[in-house]
């Protein structure tokens, strides 16, 4: 028999926690066996909530801790004076060993901070970067960095390309994935001074990378790469944008179909499509945001998500465990960070 | 009886010129009346296209050219080597007096230079910016920028919002518009130094001016604010993110509805519905962006736009004439920028 795979989780982040937390871990078992949970948080909160989730109780262990970070609270106090809280102790547990990896819908920034103090990059990574599933008319892409780093030189957006590369062939299974960095036109004379020369170090590199090029804004819900490099600030506001303009346009359709007799007949002949339709492009679906370039694996949730949408992000770390992401990305790292060396090197010296 | 209002047209611009162009025009004078169109172009092909189109013909004037911008063209050498081409040539009618604005769908770097060239930027205007309408939850926003600038400062920035004020005031009627500067966090810690550094100005100022602060990407959509300000890179990404989102969107939407007969059935049912929802999100409403900062009306229209929303490109350019746009800018950007520079001496001084 082999040994449960254990994840540490942040029972007391989100806006919605501990309750979602706990229906997200019963909601996860459906799909997941031999799993074990650390759970830190107030056992107070803790313990009745287990009571009516027997199957989450099974699997479950509490960790108590009165502390917990909160959506307000600054990075550098979090960092500070955080260390027994919910998130830090969730941490902590996954660069001891104790667990292979650690949830957390609570403070972004604050998670990220605790994450790269505690569990440190991995060697060649100046950087950590937050990939998330993006989805596609080709199926779904990778984005990275969706707000971990407003500021990004060319050397920042070769390491997330070769990070996302890595994860695109490792954990979503594609053979030979293809890159783009994100840009206001596809023309190389066009964007900022960082895209234009991380353009340059991957066309000159003979680095085993299938570096498509710049793409445009619309160029993601193509489908046109499988892994769209950005850096933070810009891929925080794209995906927020996309996620706006999701909401708007599903009000829009509601207010259409609900706006005359006919119509709602029509929407009620179509309901299991429309209901489809819904699935398809639900954001929970996505939820699970990749803290890439750790040691060790670090899954943010969204904050607002419900328990339906944190056990999405449970099996995100479930993935990325199964597929020994991490100790894939040493190896490849390793390899490809000699091959940007040399290239880097190439392009400076012309 | 009044003059009719002249507009100067780059009838060579844009994927589907000259066709579109005319037809564009003949579809623009189902609701323009006392009008007069100088179309720049060739003067063989677009004789023929106004025979086919009457309404069109009484009102235009073919200025004849051989030379056109195209779209692979770089903007060093449209600036040196295209003082002969339609696009230029519609600009100096602008220069001149002749018309009161110019309407493109051509290349939009070379279409801004030369604007920026001949007719020069407002006093106080470091840089033009290209604005343009957003769909909103609430109605409709005015974000700029969307493209011109791909690197800004926190003076480019209080400029943005300083015009896109006036904008959403004078052209769109809105009393007191609040203005937000997209970002990454609504926080003031968050964002890179131009976005932190801008937002400071405008809270500090004494400036009449309606400062909500930082909004996030879904912000826009929601319709939080009256007028997004951003960065040209940010913005254009932003921009064609919500772009392929809606196509997307339409996409699976499409799939969904056509996938079995009893849903087929009850989207026919629901047509005037989905009809009207997909008007609303037609994309073609929200063509004509500005070129705001300029001494001279500059619009340009999507390069893949039809004759529909060449129309509405039209109808962006005599908005904004018949609102005096360029005169109320002038005026009140001169008694804004007063105060932007005592407010701006304050807080450096600090």
């Amino acid at each position: 028999m082999t040994e449960p795979l254990t994840l540490s989780i942040d029972a007391m982040g989100g806006d919605n926690a501990p309750d979602m937390v706990i229906e997200g871990i019963e909601a996860s078992l459906a799909h997941l066996s031999k799993v074990k949970f650390l759970l830190f948080g107030d056992r107070a909160k803790l313990e009745p909530l287990l009571e009516k989730h027997p199957k989450a109780a099974a699997v479950s262990e509490i960790r108590h801790t009165d502390e917990a970070i909160t959506n307000e609270q600054k990075v550098s106090t979090a960092l500070r004076a955080g260390r027994n809280s919910s998130m830090r102790l969730a941490i902590d547990a996954v660069h001891s060993g104790e667990a292979a990896g650690v949830i957390s819908a609570g403070n972004t920034g604050a998670l990220m901070a605790m994450a790269k103090f505690v569990l440190k990059t991995l060697p060649g990574i100046d950087r950590p970067a937050i990939a998330g599933y993006y989805p596609t008319l080709q199926g779904e892409s990778v984005m990275l960095d969706l707000g971990a780093n407003v500021d990004c030189d060319a050397d920042n957006l070769v390491q997330f390309a070769v990070m996302g590369e890595v994860f695109a062939r490792n954990v979503l299974g594609i053979e030979n994935p293809s890159i783009g960095i994100l840009n206001v036109g596809a023309e190389n004379l066009k964007g900022n001074e960082a895209v234009k020369k991380a353009s340059a170090l991957l066309q000159e590199t003979t680095l085993p990378i299938k570096f498509h090029g710049f793409i445009e804004g619309d160029d993601i819900g193509r489908g046109v790469v499988d892994v769209v490099v950005t850096d933070g600030f810009t891929g925080n506001i794209a995906l927020k944008t996309a996620e706006g303009t999701a909401k708007m346009f599903g009000e829009f359709l509601k207010q259409a179909l609900t706006g005359s007799l006919i119509s709602k007949l029509g929407a009620l002949m179509a309901r299991s499509a429309l209901k489809k339709f819904k699935m398809r492009v639900d954001p929970r679906l996505y939820n699970g945001a990749m803290f890439l370039g750790l040691n060790g694996i670090c899954i943010k949730s969204h904050g607002g998500t419900d328990a339906y949408g944190f056990s999405k992000a449970i099996h995100v770390a479930e993935e990325m465990i199964s597929h020994s992401f991490n100790e894939v990305i040493k190896e490849d790292y390793a390899q490809l960070s000699g091959h940007s060396r040399e290239m880097k090197e190439a392009v400076v010296g012309e």
